[in-house]
């Protein structure tokens, strides 16, 4: 039994229902801090040694025994490709009664940053975290090259509070074979905007704030990183290239040293400013099938994990902040 | 120093800056199970004895020391009403470079359930539970009838997985002076539906499921409870009025004791099978301004907080779920 997808009837959201992940490992039954971890962990499937522990190997940097970075299939998927579902996949939309499910179509990889089991972001050679955008860069765009994948999300969950389920430091891509309505929204919003002044809000973002610079946490030449002005959580940091890209797959191979020290230097800010917190990122970019627009601009989202999502947040989508007005503040903090 | 609203730029989404709330007391430092709990806190702001302690009280149940329940102002508000402001406060839009604000207008109450410490809603008297539907409606009412507050949410937080900060048992009402896109948009996919098929998508829902039951997992005259289609996480269930009502303001006096017996039967069935798990609930209503429609129909959903959102569900707003497909299996073993 592969996964399944389901829209639901009023909302338009879309759930995934994966078997599999039900019988994915945990390597801790507590919260287990980072300075407690050994460079090598006999019994974890994405040290060295245990290659064979994992499924097919789509990605190594240098190679052989001594990669520096490794992408797999996702041993416990959410979604498959469609050879999963046997040889009568043909339309994969099903109506049950007033509803509709698709199946859980797509891909479902992991990007393991590096063989040491205790390495960070925050510590490696710039060198290696280029590496590891490149890993993304490279898995992206083969992906999106397959029509049936719609959207393509890399996103990295660092920190039990995050969400991850092995410390072995890691990424994931996942790609579906539709486009939420929560994204199908934000690409409204963005053709709206384009529509009313002709340009891309988040460029009109960009130029803004390294105007402005209150909100500016660092840039290069090629990158931006910004506290956002609305932002959705304590020191939320959005990283954009200043040159305006619709989608990820649009970046260059030179671009992914920028890339790689902006987002290790702000990284290191958060480390050094609330020690070593849990945080997802994700790299948000037009779905597919809006590739190469005008109105939308890929960027890469850090969302510390520090508070708890509530009642109200749940039922409203609002976001609440327990803080200070932190925009300015944040920025600030962050700055220098 | 009130709060503030700040509009994103690009997904029109809104966040409300306090800050009152940081100051908010935790009356713990680690997970404290409820069974752990006294009967009665001498140092708890909500327990009989400190009613001096909180805010200006709105509704007392019962009244004077006998309280049964009762509803105050928040001590450390999300948002608050206009006087807070000033005199100056006419017109709460402000523009900041290409970005738009709002003051954070509205209002923020709790409703202190019980005056026992450890009292939990699975253990009450039904006419007790009844008593804070009662509450609920009357402040849900009131609050509605001032046209600066758009839209009005109860919500309760059990446990500290779903965000609780104290453990005397309260659940809370927040005003707000604008309806999030989070909330425009399932008000317009409900319309969309009303003007293809006639009808309300939920009361389409309600028929469906009721006929069907494999998802029906308690039913009185009034109140029906349903493991949905496309739940958003393990065992979400929601509640809604059989007949059409639109927004919480149309419930009658004579539903709350319905509507207490189907809360708490459900919550019974969770409490038995997960043993007490932590969750949120939520009264999910028309906004003020579309109150009396045809396409929406009030509900209380309930999310049990099983598992942590990840990157991945930030990133796309689907919702991921490792367990087994669980629409019939949920309905089935919550039933009976």
């Amino acid at each position: 039994m592969a996964s399944i997808i389901r829209q639901d009837l009023s909302t338009k959201d879309w759930t995934i229902f994966s078997v599999n992940r039900a019988a994915r490992p945990r390597d801790y039954k507590e919260i287990k801090s980072s300075k407690a971890m050994k460079r090598y962990e006999p019994g974890c499937p994405f040290c060295p040694g245990n290659e064979k522990e994992t499924p097919e190997e789509l990605l190594s940097i240098n190679g052989g025994k001594d990669w520096s970075v490794r992408v797999v299939k996702n041993k416990f998927p959410a979604v498959e490709p469609k050879e999963a579902f046997g040889e009568g996949h043909f339309d994969n939309r099903h109506v049950e009664g007033p509803y509709f499910s698709i199946d859980g179509v797509g891909e479902h990889e992991v990007i393991i940053e590096s063989p040491e089991h205790d390495d960070n972001l925050v510590k490696m050679d710039i060198s290696h975290v280029e590496k590891i955008m490149r890993a993304y860069r490279e898995r992206f765009i083969d992906i999106s090259n397959d029509p049936e994948n719609q959207l393509v999300i890399i996103f990295k969950n660092h920190g039990r509070r995050a969400g991850t389920s092995l410390d072995h430091p890691h990424s994931q891509l996942v790609a579906t074979p539709f486009v939420p309505g929560y994204i199908r929204n934000r690409m409204f919003e963005a053709q709206r905007y384009y529509d009313d002044f002709g340009r891309c809000v988040h460029c009109d973002i960009i130029d803004y704030e390294t105007k402005s610079k209150e909100r500016v946490i660092y840039e290069n030449d090629r990158f931006i990183a910004i506290a956002p002005y609305a932002s959705v959580v304590p020191y939320n940091i959005v990283i954009y290239p200043k040159k305006h890209q619709s989608c990820f797959t649009e970046i260059s191979p030179k671009d992914l040293l920028g890339l790689a020290e902006v987002l290790q230097t702000v990284l290191n800010k958060l480390y050094g400013l609330l020690n070593d917190p849990d945080y997802n990122y994700i790299i948000d970019s037009s779905p597919m099938d809006q590739s190469g627009n005008r109105y939308y601009h890929w960027h890469m989202e850090i969302l510390p994990r520090l508070s708890t999502r509530a009642g109200f947040e749940i039922g409203s989508e609002m976001k609440l902040k327990y803080v200070d007005i932190e925009g300015p503040m944040w920025g600030r903090c962050l700055a220098g």
